[in-house]
């Protein structure tokens, strides 16, 4: 955990100070800020809050979702966001659209996550199968089952390589990481 | 913990964006560097490693004086920076005479907080008094005595007040509060 307290303000100095990064001071400021919301009580504090608060609780399937865009969404989504905010000129339409790719992935991902701790085995995933239903957490697969997460995971995912559609090829990468998040079983 | 995860990223986004702060986009990220150094490896986090491999051990004085430099002083020492770095044409020499004013103030706090767990009462300090030799912490205290450490508390607010002597009586505010912080019982 104290690595954790040490590794936090290391990602707002390397924001403010690393050379390697091309911004100038304004769009520095503007990548803290971008970071310090992904990672508070709005997003991945809070996130983590909720879901703490609702172990053991059956909730319904759109405020797991809430949680998941706080707890992993915000940060999957600020690594967008921190790269684009590093180009000011970015026209309006280009920002919403790789924020249109963001916001599904991150939840995707989440669910994919999910998805693997009931659907993997411990060895592949590096981490212990079944913990989340042993801890009696709401999640996709536990609140809509395992096929309706699947297909929910189709259909964020087709969503975000929507998104980048007015991008053509340059939007390549994006859509390589989007294919590798969501068929990864571990 | 988690309130300390969330409220780490608050101090961050005030720092980048909050309107009551007169400070440009350069200054801004000036102060996000100062926090994020005092908060980090090399400061408060780093401090605390320390002081938990300490624990049960015998340090020499200038190490256990090293670990509070970066526990406590170093944060104290920010709150300092970050004044004195609003006032970008502040002149060197000032720059200067106020870090002389804080780090030995923060030092200071730290020697004054392990002699009040040794000498205070727990329900004037509201902590358990004695937690420290409890737990085997190299303190002031526990290394070269309480005498010895009062002493060195008197000198180091000396130390403190003399580096405020060019500033005068614009300074009572700074040295009210170095009063304030060594003359305290909790």
């Amino acid at each position: 955990m104290l690595v954790g307290d040490a590794l936090q303000p290391l990602a707002f100095q390397l924001l403010a100070s690393d050379p390697a990064l091309p911004a100038a001071p304004a769009v520095r400021v503007r990548l803290v800020e971008i970071l310090a919301h992904a990672a508070g009580s709005l997003g991945m504090a809070g996130g983590q809050a909720i879901d703490l608060a609702a172990q053991g609780k059956r909730l319904p399937i759109d405020e797991v979702e809430l949680m998941h865009a706080r707890k992993t969404g915000a940060l999957i989504q600020a690594s967008v966001l921190l790269a684009a905010a590093c180009v000011p000129d970015l026209p309006p339409a280009q920002h919403q659209a790789l924020e249109g790719f963001a916001v599904p992935i991150g939840l995707a991902f989440q669910i994919q996550d999910d998805l693997l701790d009931v659907l993997g085995d411990t060895q592949t995933l590096g981490k212990t199968a079944g913990a989340d239903s042993e801890r009696g957490k709401p999640t996709h697969p536990a609140v809509i089952g395992i096929a309706a997460s699947q297909e929910r995971v189709r259909l964020l995912h087709a969503q975000a390589l929507a998104s980048l559609a007015p991008f053509g090829g340059r939007a390549a990468p994006l859509s390589l990481l989007a294919d590798w998040l969501l068929s990864r079983r571990y």
